[in-house]
């Protein structure tokens, strides 16, 4: 059965910010309700666009909210809704990565909820006891990457337990997304690049993934040709190529948002953790070996390897790896100080509920372990 | 600038017609309001789920209209609107072709206005006069084509004055699209083929139009692939082809929901008209010779060409011509009745509104002429 929803109005090109003005008007003029503005930095505020807003001197009001931590934890969040409980909101609007988007969405699921503290939002969200009338949202993502603009869950973290909890629900859709390479082409090489492998993962894992369908599968093949095709660019600093990391990683958004991630994230995970292996980094070197072991359940192989530009897997890892090499990016889990005795005390960690059960071959203590060596 | 929007949601595959009564229940059950159920013929009601649905005695009641015209005419709708006005309904769900579909999705955009005849309602379209809260419906296809399950604009026609109008809205798109191949794979065979090349035309229209984006370009060639490799087995009665109809005409309405159509549609209304043409044999006939019209135009043509399954222009009219003559359709304006010297007086028929001024390449009566003499 082939099932798809996603309802973001999405707007993706050069200048689209400028979309953000009328669209809060037809959110919350006749309100009479205010919005809060959170932003990963000071700078965005100093943005002609954003400056206008928060001058406005009719009608609502723009609340603005520096959210600088990566990886939002409980307490993070909490500090957001306790800061911004009081205020009469009709929507939210994020300009970040993906962090502050995942705060953005998370307070819309929260806001009317009366939460005194922080074991009370963990407690909310364990029990996914959330809003009944969701507070809109609008995602403006500042890299190119997470797609986290088009998909309906949040990302909380609890690090004294060191667990990754999820804000997640069907109804957390963003109203709009602007997606405006404007702001994504400032980006550091490393990030621009580590950002736009994250996007291929979403997109090839969205492809074999158990819960891919016909319409996340054209989305994910366009999103890898997109990105593969015009990744190299972004060494050269050509606009064009982070325009195609903004399209690409909104379309691998769309497909993953339906059908989530599968052996790589899961994997993924334990390697940032414990060695601090950006996200996209550790899902990228994953990628090839991953493929290899899927292999076998994968529909129409020809087509994903048609997309990434490729011939077989190992042409994949020598084109993944030198993405990252080119972009200065250690490839290997050594040189990111692991040692080889780690890989046993890994393994069982490398089993993610809802991305390993979600990948076309069962994972085993034995396959990961085999992968891990691999990019060892 | 990329816009793309579709909140349907959407279940495509074999026998998802079972999940009629859940969705039915998450819309009115709590309501306290009824159903209106339009079918396109009387066997619908005689299938096993919508019996049940008919024969619940708690909860919500299910009122069938059958509906069999086709082309609804603003009479039609007025005669449907005026025998249900009166009952206290919480959704609509159409089950038929893109006639029934245009029904359904009509009537909810009118049923609190307070309508009461025939011009009234022509007034009430032609000034988009449309209820504020409209009311959700959902689409269930029987033929593989029209994509009107996903897009958000219903075709109602005014034959006195031969017009054609719009039923338009964002708001109209439908809450949910079961879209069963178990429904259309009984399809007589002219009609599976004539409506997979109409699901074919919006696909490939779709890519080329003026309003094409990178969302609706992923989509349009997926639809073209899907149709294209898997038409042929309709002649030999296999049930996967019926599958991928019914996957590619999804597939493509989800393209031209949000791109509309180009020349093709444009210049067939005066052919549907005048020489009875079926619609999807009008613009599958004016493929390849627009095709080659806006080929100048054409972003990335070898992409479209591949999904298509052909090498060029020649390729790709001996292909849509083969599948006509096959399916025992004809091919030509002078096989449909045609004279050479009606030429003239139809160029100037074939500029439609919102079709033509979406077509890359300008038409002028130069270019139809000659359009049309190369499919006379
Ligand atoms: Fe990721
Ligand atoms: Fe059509």
């Amino acid at each position: 059965m082939n099932h798809y929803f996603n309802p973001v109005k999405i707007c993706q090109g050069k200048g689209c910010l400028a979309k953000l003005p009328d669209l809060l008007q037809s959110l919350v003029a006749d309100k009479g309700s205010d919005v809060l503005l959170i932003v990963w930095s000071e700078c965005v505020l100093e943005h002609e666009i954003i400056k206008d807003l928060l001058n406005k001197q009719d009608g609502y009001k723009v609340h603005p909210v520096v959210f600088t931590a990566s990886n939002p934890s409980v307490q993070d969040l909490y500090g957001v809704y306790d800061h911004t409980r009081k205020l009469n909101l009709g929507a939210v609007v994020g300009i970040g990565g993906g962090s502050v988007l995942d705060v953005a969405k998370s307070l819309c699921c929260l806001h009317d909820l009366d939460i005194s503290n922080i074991d009370e939002l963990r407690t909310a969200i364990i029990d996914k006891r959330f809003t009944e009338n969701k507070m809109p949202w609008i995602g403006i993502p500042t890299t190119a990457g997470t797609g986290s603009e088009v998909t309906c869950w949040a990302t909380i973290w609890d690090p004294e337990i060191e667990v990754k909890r999820s804000v997640e629900s069907k109804e957390n859709y963003a109203y709009a997304a602007l997606i405006d390479p404007d702001l994504s082409s400032t980006l550091p090489l490393a990030l621009a690049v580590s950002s736009a492998l994250d996007a291929v993962a979403h997109a090839v894992e969205s492809y074999w993934a158990k819960a891919s369908n016909c319409v996340s599968k054209a989305l994910a093949l366009s999103a890898i040709r997109e990105i593969m095709l015009h990744i190299d660019g972004l060494f050269s600093e050509d606009f064009a190529a982070h325009d195609a990391m903004s399209k690409g990683s909104m379309l691998a958004g769309l497909a993953f948002s339906n059908t989530k991630t599968t052996a790589c994230h899961s994997i993924s995970y334990p390697l940032t953790m414990h060695y601090h292996i950006p996200h996209g980094v550790a899902v990228s070197m994953l990628l090839a070996p991953v493929f290899t072991l899927n292999l076998p359940q994968i529909e129409d192989p020809k087509s994903l390897l048609a997309a990434l530009g490729v011939k077989d897997a190992d042409e994949f890892k020598a084109r993944i790896n030198g993405l990252l090499t080119r972009a200065s990016i250690k490839s290997t889990l050594s040189q990111w100080g692991a040692d080889k005795s780690d890989i046993e005390a890994l393994v069982p960690l490398c089993i993610t509920k809802g991305r390993a059960d979600n990948n076309p071959v069962l994972l085993t203590n034995e396959n990961i372990a085999s992968i891990l060596e691999s990019i060892y």
